[in-house]
């Protein structure tokens, strides 16, 4: 699973990085929650060249991070939807904007909350109880 | 604060990755969690050139998220220790180490548990009320 980059670390955030830790790949991520499907979008959306887009969705789809889907037939044109793989680094990225947001967005442009009644969500630790945890109190040790 | 790279993009993901989105930086960051302070102590465990070492510790340094430490005289030695900002990104690698053990480690090879009881803990997305509240149930939307 690991390729030569990060090779000999046994971790599962260096597994993790080895898929999705390239340059553009977790902008490309944060936009498919965005809903953008499409590489035209995409390509707006991020300004990259074209080249490293095909590069980094091709790989999202071999790692079955994206599925690519035909959405029409004449001419043939495809979409790339997340896959519940995909769909489950959604934790991550929401963490990743907290963190922004607390320390280098003076006014964050966008926020998290609950579809159901508007309220605000954020990432926390939680414990078996349910009970968010103190970042303070968790230690990490060999499984 | 965002450099050439990511420019244009009014994101806290984004501008977060401008910080810690260079190869090997999270994984750095990681071990500086588990515990790691010395330059020999990253080298030794990362595997990684020392320039790109020193290229990476210093601007984590120069970003805050790292504070470089005199613990001896003589010879005058240095350590980095994370500082509060740094600290906080430990909910944001708890949630890809998380990933990757649903998804990349059969074995997870490392586990978070609460210090005061050894109970396991997990990142979750949060409501105000502290409950858990589903991932399907979260919208970003403009702030």
């Amino acid at each position: 699973m690991l390729g030569s980059d990060y090779e000999g670390q046994d971790c599962s955030v260096a597994r993790t990085l080895e898929l999705v830790g390239e340059r553009w790949t977790l902008l490309i991520i944060r936009d498919a929650f965005l809903g953008r499907r499409r590489f035209e979008e995409f390509q707006e959306s991020l300004g990259i060249a074209r080249n490293v887009l095909t590069d980094r969705l091709g790989k999202l789809v071999d790692h079955g991070i994206f599925e690519r889907v035909r959405y029409q037939e004449r001419p043939e044109r495809y979409e790339y939807r997340l896959t519940e793989k995909g769909y489950d680094l959604r934790l991550a990225l929401g963490a990743l904007m907290q963190w922004g947001d607390e320390h280098l967005s003076p006014t964050p442009p966008r926020k998290l909350r609950r579809t159901s009644d508007a309220t605000p969500v954020r990432v926390a630790f939680v414990g078996v109880d349910g009970e968010p945890v103190a970042p303070r109190d968790v230690e990490n040790v060999p499984a």
